[in-house]
């Protein structure tokens, strides 16, 4: 019996409710949740998926790197369109970053089964372990492990609380690490003809601009070095007079004014960039209200989604701190440069995605995504990628993530649709 | 028998590498001296000067605050001109730092002994106690004991090693502390008609000029605040855009290189001023490479000769804070203010110290003390003041101060010229 479009998305609003509320309750920890990459918590979530798809008629398996699968059963042949995200979540973390990318990919597979639609490709939905950095200092285990790009030295990480390897926690769940150690991809990844990911929103933009879900142009990488050290030289600060100073700290100060200046002529002239100073601190050993600051250590960060942004300002950061350098009489001196790629989500996709917005009666605008996420990983490895934001208050990784269940909803919706139209409609005057 | 002039400077200058090399010796602590206010070291020094000066036939008293006068025989009555300095050295702390003025002190008089020379006033010599405020955070206790102006407060004040108040470390030498605290002077401030210091400079500008003495024109008070909290808000590093960021960090720069630009413009038109923001720092408990930082604490320091100067850089560091506040929706939390007001050295006295510079061949600029000292005590309590700077490689309180004997022979000798020769010329276009 076929229900009404009404009855299908109260049906499925109900199921999303009480999804999202089994897995909170089964991995709540204090006022977060809590699902370390690779652990128990993580497993039991993976299962109660599992249980709920199953008893839907969704057929289920694991993959390699023990990640589960989901798929409508008899699904044609071909490469697959992948709907994922990951289930592990941070220490004290909100419940949605993550888990309602997997949920909405398995109301998309509820909705295609009850309207009997048919996709223009065929659709699984991946539910990735191991995204996090928070537990083995890395990122993207899960989907490294698929794409044969997970390292030997990455599998000797520690576990930040029980000093197990990553290595040792992946081979108890059945992983060939001796497989991955070799660089081989776990899966077929000709299998895989697109990656989509529903993740909610981890900034305040969409809050602030009212847009309840927004296409993601891309994910921004980033120029890091976690400590940069000015040195100048230490002096009476009444004694000294101007021209004899070599003050650290009004060095530093005048290095991230002209920065901050030019990210925003950079960003009025259309750059895709933010830049962050996280950490700045005189030497608390010898620092004193009465002596003229002699050493500065702080950290440099620039994010972009396109890489030649990235290095163009980090450049820019070098060529000022060597003209302040020789103004000042001070020295700069830098620890490793740190570098994630940025990934630039499918032209084709994106497009679509906004179209199916446009059916919804909304318009969006150019919307990035600051942090980093297993699309970037794929759609570096040259899967075409598209990301769908939805609203979300309070950021992420803590436990006050907001968003609301019409807003997922919305999401759900526009995901079906841009995998049911597949055609693209060219502007007039293309 | 009359020595000639260059067998008395010969003498002289032999008694004073003595007199150098005897306390030294006697208050050596490692590297450094270490001269505790009101100690037993301090003590040591002021004995060693007594028993040289009974030795060539100086006059030697004890004023109710336990300081050291020196006279010769004889000498007329009426309010004499004090040339005085201190005793006392920080833990770890240089041998020249005080003494030199006192040393000084007892040549002037024996090369006035030698010659026969009779100066315009009545000269007399003071061994200051408590100078530093290393031992008990307080400053001139002994000139301020001399004027009334030590608090019942300040008697309170614990020594940082051995935890006896200043109060009965003062007793125990016999100084009549229910007068210090009911505000009485220690001595007749009218019989004090001048104040005169010889000093180490303690910044680099005289070996970058090469100037060997100078008269210094004032010195600086200070505005201060140990602790200014800006608050913004953190957040993600990359996923909150420029226009919703309130990022603590970039605030503070752009405050302290307004604060910098100003400063250069303000001396550029001629004012008195030195700005340091000694400590800065991010919050260490919550700050990150890759979070946008909400807490900022730091120091601010200005300095001048001039009030008016000081008041009104203090508005103008508030203002901007204001400025700030408002455009990058931040917040400015300040500590208590602390003021030490500035001392400007007698015109008349700053005359004939340069007038003397002049007569030894040389000529000096505008030089300010940026550090304190019982001159400005002095100077603000009404008795006209002059210092006379003697360079001086390494800055003090170290153990790596750098007076060359020449230099302060020099200063010696600039000195007693300036004593002798008491009138003022006036300048040919008067």
């Amino acid at each position: 019996m076929k229900l009404t479009a009404a009855e299908l998305d109260a049906d499925l609003t109900a199921l999303a409710k009480a999804l999202f509320a089994d897995i909170e309750k089964q991995t709540k920890d204090g006022p977060g949740v809590t699902r370390p990459s690779y652990g128990e918590a993580e497993t039991r979530a993976l299962k109660a998926l599992e249980t709920a798809a199953q008893s839907h008629g969704i057929d289920c398996h694991y993959d390699r790197a023990a990640n589960l699968w989901f798929e409508l059963p008899n699904s044609p042949s071909g490469p697959a369109t992948v709907i994922g995200s990951h289930l592990d979540s941070v220490p004290q973390g909100g419940n949605f970053d993550g888990l309602a990318g997997v949920i909405a990919g398995l109301l998309v597979l509820l909705h295609l089964k009850q309207t009997g639609v048919v996709p223009f490709t065929p659709i699984k939905v991946l539910a990735l372990r191991g995204e996090e950095s928070a537990w083995f200092g890395k990122a993207y285990m899960g989907s490294l492990a698929l794409i044969g790009k997970l390292s030997a030295t990455d599998l000797e990480l520690e576990h930040r609380e029980t000093g197990q390897t990553l290595g040792s926690a992946m081979a108890d769940l059945g992983i060939p690490i001796d497989e991955i150690k070799a660089g081989k991809p776990l899966m077929d990844l000709t299998a895989m003809g697109a990656y989509l990911e529903l993740h909610i929103e981890q900034g305040p933009t969409m809050v602030a601009r009212r847009w309840p879900v927004s296409p993601v142009t891309g994910i921004r990488g980033n120029m890091r070095h976690n400590r940069i050290v000015c040195k100048g030289e230490t002096g009476h600060s009444g004694a000294v007079p101007r021209w004899l100073r070599k003050d650290a700290v009004l060095a530093v100060a005048e290095l991230l004014s002209r920065l901050d200046e030019h990210w925003r002529v950079l960003q009025q002239m259309g750059m895709d960039l933010v830049m962050t100073c996280g950490i700045v601190s005189t030497n608390p050993v010898s620092h004193a209200v009465s002596v003229i600051p002699g050493e500065v250590s702080f950290s440099f960060e620039v994010r972009s989604q396109n890489e030649q942004t990235l290095e163009q300002f980090y450049q820019l950061m070098r060529n000022e701190c060597e003209h302040i350098s020789q103004s000042r009489g001070v020295t700069f001196d830098f620890d490793r440069q740190l570098f994630t790629q940025p990934a630039v989500m499918d032209a084709d996709w994106l497009k679509r995605l906004t179209q199916a917005c446009e059916v919804y009666g909304f318009e969006t605008e150019n919307m990035p995504s600051g942090a980093g996420h297993d699309a970037a990983v794929f759609a570096n490895s040259g899967i075409p990628s598209g990301m769908l934001f939805i609203r979300n208050e309070h950021g992420s990784h803590n436990p006050h993530e907001a968003m609301e269940i019409d807003d997922f909803m919305l999401g759900v919706n526009v995901l079906t649709q841009a995998l049911v139209n597949g055609s693209l409609n060219e502007s007039s005057d293309a």
